[in-house]
């Protein structure tokens, strides 16, 4: 891990707890080591942006090389559109009736804009919120690989290929979250199903006579086995700052966690826990019951109850017990939930240096 | 249950989803029967806006008769303030250091401002704080009914009162939050418990000289029971809306339900469940893995998994299957954090007319 009790203590009083810190060196870190690794294997990167909402982080993305950005809500697109951003993958199977059909029309006039596609419902409403100008939007169809979550079998995206092009869209490729490599030990296993099933929807595209110009893969758990010639770019998110699901899974190390939240000891009524103030609105309750909702490694605690502003730290026995008015760095386990509930971050490095805040530009933008 | 798929249909093209809906109608009848107990009991109603974060419902429950507002952080206490609220408790054991003791030492010269207060850490930073004016600012001393979490035995309670006295500051009560009557059947018990700690806790305020003039209660799972004569005000939250664990744990009837979250159907595979686009970021994952993240009535449906941005509706086995852009009602277990997600909520009525948005504008203000 950092030093991340260091770090909080450093920064002092700029924390006013429950306090989201993202570390911009190791951030850069990452950037930059995820951009090489799809550079080496010849692959577009197209960042998730779910994970940090972030303007300025998606800029550092972009200006390290990254290809475009991808997008998890219309909102999102439509925040980072107003920013400049040229290049959005939407990759979720919205269905744009009524006014999420306008704004997805609006938004697509101001970015190339891509959505993912995985039923007819979805295409016949993009159809028409499109009939004016359908050139303005790119579908990537939407298969499963097996996280049975959305998306068709490979061998049906042929069919919606059609589907879409007798009602004048354009299909520019296919892609797949392959969600199942979250599961300890499961990660190139699921890159094996991904490319499996990638490499069955190009296939049945091109029956259909559509070439899949992109060919997209998830996530971080999984990126660094998707080096499959089929895959022309990846979507990766998490990578960017990492949590300790992240590093429990053995998909980053220690060093690569550039986020934690700092909280405050608020109440030790000498139970097995002390209380701070990070609760579910701070940490989402991500974890479960086994692993707890947050883990302290400065004092070996895990967070093992939430309520909505107390976190119930539950320490070790006979370890130390952190006194009221000490603040401590909770590790997540999910980045993505925790960075959503704030409005703004709190930027230092590995020194403890305090290096300003960020608004979390996207942060909410559900619907 | 209200007829909430009634409403949806009826609010049509209004609902982007996935879109918080408040029933103001089933809201007033809540705010009347809540006050109208109060009342009846000679308690003073100081209800939590936790649960809303709202100006506007705030409002409306203080022009029903409550006595002022209860916070659970600072930055609560400041939208409430700067908005007019002139008596608020944060009922939270906040350690003012810091920015925290410059921010609570100016919103107190807004407002009437009371503080919980747990432990010596906490009142000597108030003292520094308010070193200036001690008197803008008064103590309540949590004890702990048997939630615990914080708050100190009741009979410590005259020691902190003495330690507060010594430093210059005022000690107007005690309060706690009988938290363990959330739980199935314990909501009587855990009303007795806090009557027997508040009890102790006056008793030993009196011993050292103090007139504890509130006396503070919980909840809304435990408010029916909390009618003792050593009671002065009860701070319930969730009653203003209510959602299904009110429901399930008999704390309210189906139609004082006054909220839901409104989900569209984005993809269905043929899995025991179709796709929804509400999932951790909308619906914060509460519930747990046994009753599931949230209730769908209309198809007898529960949220058995969630994604950040897609929720796992698992159906009856030969029960209806809700198709691609079906939007559903979902009935979220808790309330509050689910209230937070979003930055504005649609208002309609049980008959589903349009009534407006409010902003909810202490969303988010976690430090």
């Amino acid at each position: 891990m950092q030093q991340f009790q260091t770090i909080v203590d450093r920064l002092g009083d700029r924390l006013s707890t429950p306090a989201p810190v993202v570390l911009l060196d190791v951030m850069e870190e990452n950037i930059m080591r995820m951009q090489a690794f799809a550079d080496r294997h010849g692959k577009a990167l197209r960042p998730h942006v779910k994970t940090h909402k972030s303007i300025e982080i998606a800029r550092r993305q972009l200006a390290a090389g990254a290809a475009g950005i991808t997008a998890g809500t219309l909102g999102e697109v439509e925040i980072f559109a107003a920013a400049g951003f040229g290049d959005i993958f939407l990759a979720y199977p919205l269905i744009a009736v009524g006014e999420k059909g306008r704004r997805l029309r609006a938004v697509a006039g101001t970015t190339k804009l891509r959505l993912g596609i995985e039923n007819t419902v979805a295409i016949d409403a993009v159809a028409r919120a499109f009939s004016d100008d359908p050139d303005l939007i790119g579908l990537v169809i939407e298969v499963d690989s097996g996280a049975g979550r959305s998306g068709v079998a490979p061998e049906e995206a042929g069919d919606l290929a059609r589907y879409a092009g007798a009602r004048g869209l354009r299909v520019d490729g296919v892609f797949t979250y392959p969600g199942h490599g979250g599961k300890p030990g499961n990660r190139e296993a699921a890159a094996e199903d991904q490319a499996r099933a990638l490499r069955g929807a190009v296939d049945a595209l091109a029956a259909a006579g559509v070439r899949a110009e992109v060919v997209s893969a998830g996530s971080s758990p999984t990126v660094a086995f998707s080096t499959h010639d089929v895959i022309t770019e990846v979507r990766p998110g998490e990578y960017v700052l990492n949590d300790h699901d992240n590093y429990a899974l053995g998909n980053c190390e220690a060093e690569d966690i550039g986020f934690f939240v700092a909280t405050t000891v608020v109440s030790d009524q000498g139970f097995a826990h002390v209380i701070v103030d990070a609760g579910t609105k701070a940490l989402a309750r991500e974890g479960n019951y086994d692993r707890g909702y947050g883990q302290v490694p400065e004092v070996g605690g895990v967070l093992s109850v939430l309520n909505e502003y107390h976190g119930f730290l539950t320490l070790p026995e006979g370890g130390e017990r952190p006194a009221p008015g000490r603040v401590l760095p909770i590790v997540p386990h999910h980045v993505c939930p925790v960075m959503n509930s704030f409005d703004e971050v709190i930027l230092s490095d590995r020194q403890g240096r305090y290096l300003g805040t960020w608004r979390i530009d996207a942060r909410g933008q559900l619907n």
